[in-house]
């Protein structure tokens, strides 16, 4: 297992200067139900920090003014309006689902809808209880290798059956194997396994124990993968990099609030441009 | 009665490196109807400043968009919706009633409700107008020595039938003895009266006279107990910590705001982790 | 005319240590309507950040998401509740009404009903169009000493029926003396006409002439009229510092936001305590 | 074409001190429907920081609690009040009509309402969606030579015909010769064709490629054309401010979020005061 270093950031390069918003990518959000808005708020915060081009919230319209007072930089769409968000999707080059998604008939509903509409050229990142309603395993991953998971070790249990006791190097390696995906397994040390090796996490600190640290970092991975070319890479960059934020953060914090580190994405990648 | 110093902080310490949200407790925090929202935000962002590992916000939904503006780390929850309200409560280390709340029959329904679901091995925060309610004496505490009031010298004689000019702490001593929870008598220097002894809070500045003041102290009680272990030596240090921070910040401000008590916790913390 | 300076400061005293919110007064602002919600927020925001020791915002319940989100600190009430109205009021030691009323029935309804339950001992200040609706003459002042207008120069000739170009200081200072009450003229260089006696207020800069400037003063007023024992000296100090802050933002900014001087008020508070 | 250099910002001058906010303009933004209310929030925030004396935002009653949760000093109008926004209209000095708009039949409404109610002293701004609907060829602008329009590439295609690829200098110029209105053409480096001639921004960085850097960038036109004299002056100080500070921001930022531009238009402007 390779062990991640700042050299992983280098994807992080200066943008050319003849570019457009279509440049560095569009990002769609799907989450945030009636209950659990925040999750995918927090989301946008990172994606749109993160650089993706353009940020579209595919959500519960009782979200949208939350979702405006704190960043009018992500365009919201009504999950209802079915004809908004087709065309939204179709325009899409990273889509995101899971974050304060819910586990009823309508979260269900919509993972359905997103692999439906995938598309060839087109990344798709499972968070949280997209990950869950996946594992009850009525669905076929569209393009396997185009898919990103983002599990916590008991949601990797969920979708892997490995036990979280049993979740070595090895049969996390043979699990990611037969799904074709990559795999962000998210624990003290986070793991990436991958079709193009495994790496691990060196960063990261008690501070992020704390609720939204997982949604802000499935934001940055989505806003990496629309803006970098290399799906790998571009993860284990936004991996490496949410957790080095954080370890700065919490030189001056006991907690470190995961907004808080959003909000540092564009410092931090302006010093580590290259 | 015992003088609290800074050695009561020294209970914030460094947290352990394989841990995860779930380390840090989960709280539920009821309150907010309709009218008087801010209150229960303003303990969520108390709460969450104050290292809860998950907070969960139980209030009328019409604060859900102000709440997730502010603090998108909080979820809510729709305090009508039975069924997912029982479900979080379930799982809860700590429970805060009170802020916001209301004295209406839903408030007094909610109290009820609580006083149902709280299980042997949560905490109970009982806080503002839900004292109100409970002074009334049509509800038995189900686990006095895991309940904490936190009242105000008019509340307290609501709840205790002591009025304020003979709230000496004998007299004050004598009812905690009948109640057997701990409490927290909110004044110019707040005391903790509790099965563990008496305290005396020495901090405090008339700055801090001004609406949500109680409301954010109730929210760091809450987070504390939630992550630290001893009920009494949690609450100590949540009454000494918002007042030391509170201290701080009137060197610069006439009036403090208690968002701003709020926002300084992470800071703090780090500053006093032992 | 009395020519203000910083000795009109000298009223922010030291708070006494034992206090209570109480201490500082209860403060209540009606106004926003579903329109022009953002002037009563303002308000709201001077209000708080000036001291008073509870703010509660009656107004549209269309804005209490925002208030909530900007200013937990301030309680709100539905304007259509009267019976949470009446109580709210009854305890009120200064009413504001005006910032974004509107001018229509509904309007003149509210302005007739604080009319009807202001108090011996309340204050009111009457501000924004509460100014328009009262000029049309169909109401008497219960209170006229304890009564002040904040009328910038169109709204006095509609008050007082001088032309703004007949607005001398001897014609206000014989229309004030009609009125009875205090004559907050905001101009240029703002001028207060009361009964003991005419100021003028030597500071202020064009970066103030922004949409908020008023409904912010008028916020200012109210939280000193609250917590500082003589009306025209809380009126004094309030228009002086208004303006003093202003005047420390605009060797920095171009134009001076409205709530940027709220925001600025605990610090200067604290500079001038005495 | 002459390039634009600080010299530019000249128009920026002291501000007389006999001044109100009447005397810096009355701006009405008209966009942001039920889906796409962040671009009119971002558009104020830009117009009421660069000086607008009062913003006034039409829009869908869905957008005023977030628009004022962000920024109070703008006021909302429910875009389906009829009377209301024809008096709001009325006092008007600019007009901006287009970020968030949408392009369905109510869009379209709105669009030629504005046309119907545009007068002869008034300036309107055209941007995004509404330029789109424009190029649709069934309205005629009421004063082309009072219309800024501020396309970007493919925008400009649609509305002038000439395709990107074909965009050059002298095919520009020909089409704003047949319009008559300024056109404000984004790009890489902006251009400005006007009837007084054509200028271009040698300012401007990758950073700025983000969602929501057209609407701040047609705010702070709308707010710059409120306050100054020249139409085509105020609209390249805008397009060389709106650069310049990000120019500033992306020494440390590597995304150069619209919002911060906004909130830094006092400060430069201050800077750049002659």
């Amino acid at each position: 297992m390779q062990r991640l270093s700042k050299q992983c950031l280098s994807i992080i390069q200066t943008r050319p200067q003849n570019s457009h918003k279509g440049t560095f990518g569009r990002t769609v959000l799907v989450g945030g139900n009636a209950q659990f808005g925040g999750a995918i708020m927090m989301s946008a915060e990172a994606c749109v920090n993160a650089g993706s081009g353009l940020t579209t919230v595919m959500t519960d319209p009782s979200n949208h003014p939350a979702l405006h007072a704190r960043m009018p930089e992500a365009m919201t769409v009504d999950w209802n309006d079915k004809e908004l968000c087709d065309s939204v999707l179709d325009s899409a080059d990273v889509i995101l689902i899971g974050p304060g998604l819910g586990e009823d008939k309508k979260s269900q509903d919509l993972l359905s809808y997103i692999f439906q509409k995938q598309k060839e050229d087109q990344l798709l990142v499972i968070d949280g209880s997209a990950i869950t309603l996946f594992a009850k395993g009525n669905e076929q991953l569209p393009y396997p290798t185009q898919t990103i998971f983002t599990p916590h070790q008991m949601e990797w249990q969920r979708l892997s059956g490995v036990k979280i006791a049993d979740q070595t190097e090895e049969n996390n390696q043979k699990e990611q194997k037969k799904l074709q995906a990559t795999i962000v397994l998210k624990s003290h040390h986070t793991e990436i396994y991958s079709n193009q090796g495994r790496f691990q996490n060196p960063l990261g600190n008690p501070g992020m124990a704390t609720g939204g640290t997982g949604d802000t970092l499935a934001g940055i991975i989505s806003g990496f993968l629309a803006q970098f070319p290399d799906t790998v890479d571009a993860t284990n960059a936004a991996v490496y990099l949410h957790s080095y934020i954080a370890d700065q953060l919490a030189h001056d914090n006991y907690v470190v609030l995961p907004t808080k580190i959003s909000q540092a994405l564009p410092y931090w990648m302006k010093k580590f441009e290259h």
